[in-house]
């Protein structure tokens, strides 16, 4: 451990800033008296600490964010020199940054996606692709995927399939929900990729034709679905849909926000497919979130369509300076220091070796998916009949074993990200084999206890 | 002019800033091929200047949103320090700038306004407000107002009033507009400010009740419409909106993110007519917009409703602690330095009675209204008539006279806002007294161009 990771235990002031943060903030996606947050006091790298001395290695960046690593000291120098200089200005301007990190992000987006438009980040981001797509065709409706999760603003919302939908879902006017393939629990009674792949895209072709395909504006996908359990597509898979959509002149939405960056050991997840989108939405590793940034990298073809008319969307700090030279600094030290080849890397040498080996020894471990260090544990009851280790959207007692398995991982110092019967082994894209190593260590050791919920 | 404002002509690398912004940035609210961006080179308090050696004094703030002025070093520096220590962190996490963030800003909110929900902007401010109200409440319709502006996600721009809505709306599921008071451009043939009053709230209670109260879920109001007009609500009003809403039971959502933060010469626009709305949204001002971030502030009412029960929102950067720490050097220096007191002091003693002397020469000025540094100049093509100088949502041919007034304020040195037929008058909070009459002289020779076209 460097002697900067060394935490300080400082145990009056996390007292004082939980306080004041149960006081005073409203947390996301909480019952707010029903929490209890951590006090964190600093992170860098693939760690961060609390106020008591404890260090947790992280094994989600953040919600899935931080792929450059917390506190990389490029990036903040970036971030401090740009605050010295221009820290904000309006979107209607030419600005230094604000080009080079257009120009960068559209060197690395597959195919003809060279126009940028900047968002917060990767809810409005769909939000906007949404209304191009619509725009662009003069068509009503998007098709989502069930397994998926796309934002919390209301057109976002209501085309993520997950059931932080359902509070804000009244009907999902315009939106048309549809499987996508997930081979371990296929809807679609397949056994092997290929089969799963070409009813995937059946029951696909089928939905659009009954739906009217003249109605439908947008196919969107996550490339690789993320918080919805990490379901690398069957070959053919996109490229199918991609025929769909051109056959149809509906718009390919590729939905990269938690994908793309680096999370899968390419720049896009779309690159291991060779698919290239009309629209592409990010967020997240653009700028591992050092500043809130977002964005579409838009087709040629759907930029024509805004040439001499105006496009109808906007917002205060689209392209916001700091946030751009955050992102410009993210992507060079990206490629220096050759960070997504690393990922690849240790997805194809450590993660994904290493989960497969826990896999063979864990009764409790169903099934492993991931590329790069993108990777699910999928943690079952029975390994014959894939009961899922708790029931969808679980919450208390029927939750227990996966808050056992949480804490386990606490205890031994790993951080984990829990999604309904899964784990996420997400760590930064810099995470370094003795790190990714640790984290097997503690995962293999809290799998005793998702082990134990094992029946039959 | 202090040495650090006097720019360094640059134009080749202006024009390199501006190939790039071409090739790569989609903008914001515009035909892509039409446009024809400055390319800045950089801004401190009230100016900004470009590549050329051009400098502006910007009675824009932005998109009225620098209330602190450009580059102010104590932000900075907190920014600077802030990304050296910890420039982001997930949400479900208690960090001691979040926490912090929000206790200032709760002690500043009015009433029991003390539970602080984070996002990166106005837009989402907005959607997560209507959605806190709809759960709240158990209600579907949300009501506002046809001159005005939320933001341009799907919820904000379906609850926005002005033109900008019209290409994203589909039908408007869930809300229902209003027309609220304008005694300059009356809607209900009002000859004084009490019957515009009195006939403003019959007209929202008799839609209430036609609409059935028992669906109503909120009335949401920018407390002063900003790009809408700066209609300064006449006396009584706001609070006749709260009463009507707390006898159906309706939550009433101010919405701040412009009118919010020092722009009106108090901390909220809310604390000039003493009212308290059940939901605030706030977002450029809480930080200048040195980094992205918005909120909404909470009554104890609704957060109670989410105590127990989750609440089905978020987003990965809520609490940014970049931006929760700019947030907090601002409100710091906003009290130090007395920036709110001294943005009411340029009200009352410079841009008012500035303004309304030039109202008095120039026959194309119809009305001035304003408080702070928030003032419109209403143009007309006949005082008598009030005709409008350019007709509602022009464009081109027929928007010429605002065109040429644009372009005569920035020939000397004076960068407008402009929309539709006024002008606004939206400096930084911390604009000079000497800075204000520059502003005051330039428009007083620009107004000499739209001068020319009063008829009659």
């Amino acid at each position: 451990m460097t002697p900067h990771l060394t935490p300080q235990a400082d145990p009056a002031k996390g007292a004082a800033v939980k306080a004041a943060d149960r006081a005073h903030v409203f947390h996301s996606w909480s019952a707010q008296e029903l929490i209890d947050p951590l006090a964190v006091a600093g992170a860098e790298g693939a760690y961060f600490w609390d106020y008591e001395g404890n260090r947790y290695l992280d094994f989600t960046s953040g919600l899935v964010y931080t792929n450059i690593g917390y506190q990389h000291p490029k990036v903040v120098a970036a971030v401090q020199e740009q605050a010295g200089k221009m820290t904000t200005f309006a979107p209607a301007f030419a600005i230094d940054v604000r080009s080079e990190a257009a120009r960068l992000i559209a060197e690395r987006t597959p195919g003809d996606l060279d126009k940028i438009f900047f968002t917060n980040g990767g809810a409005e981001a769909v939000e906007n692709a949404a209304r191009m797509a619509r725009i662009h065709t003069g068509r009503p409706k998007i098709m989502s995927a069930y397994r998926s999760y796309h934002g919390a603003t209301a057109a976002a919302i209501n085309l993520t399939g997950d059931p932080r939908r359902w509070a804000s879902d009244n009907g999902s006017a315009g939106v048309v929900r549809f499987w996508a393939p997930f081979l371990y629990r296929s809807p679609f009674y397949a056994e092997t990729e290929a089969e799963e792949c070409a009813r995937a895209l059946q029951h696909l072709e089928d939905t659009v034709a009954f739906e009217n395909p003249n109605s439908i504006a947008a196919i969107i996908l996550e490339t690789v679905p993320g918080t919805a359990g990490i379901m690398t597509p069957p070959p053919g898979y996109l490229a199918g849909v991609r025929e769909i959509c051109d056959r149809y002149g509906i718009v390919l939405v590729l939905d990269e926000v938690m994908a793309g960056f680096g999370r899968t050991g390419a720049w896009f997840a779309a690159d291991h497919y060779d698919v290239v989108p009309d629209l592409l939405t990010f967020a997240k590793g653009v700028n591992s979130g050092y500043v809130p940034l977002g964005g579409v990298a838009i087709s040629s073809a759907i930029a024509e369509t805004f040439a001499k008319k105006p496009y109808p969307g906007g917002l205060t700090y689209s392209g916001h300076p700091l946030a751009c030279a955050a992102a410009v600094a993210t992507l060079e030290t990206m490629a220096e220091e050759r960070i997504v080849e690393h990922a690849a890397h240790i997805g194809e040498h450590v993660l994904g070796p290493g989960l497969r080996e826990l896999a063979e020894r864990h009764p409790s471990v169903g099934e492993v998916r991931g590329l790069g260090v993108f990777w699910a544990l999928d943690l079952v009851r029975n390994q014959e009949t894939r009961e899922p280790l708790v029931p969808y959207n679980a919450t208390g007692a029927a939750n227990a074993p996966m808050a056992e398995f949480a804490a386990a991982c606490k205890r031994s110092g790993l951080w984990p990200f829990v999604n309904m019967n899964r784990t996420h082994a997400v760590p930064a894209c810099t995470v370094s084999e003795a790190e990714a190593k640790e984290g097997l260590a503690i995962l293999d050791e809290a799998l005793s206890v998702t082990d134990k919920h094992v029946v039959g």
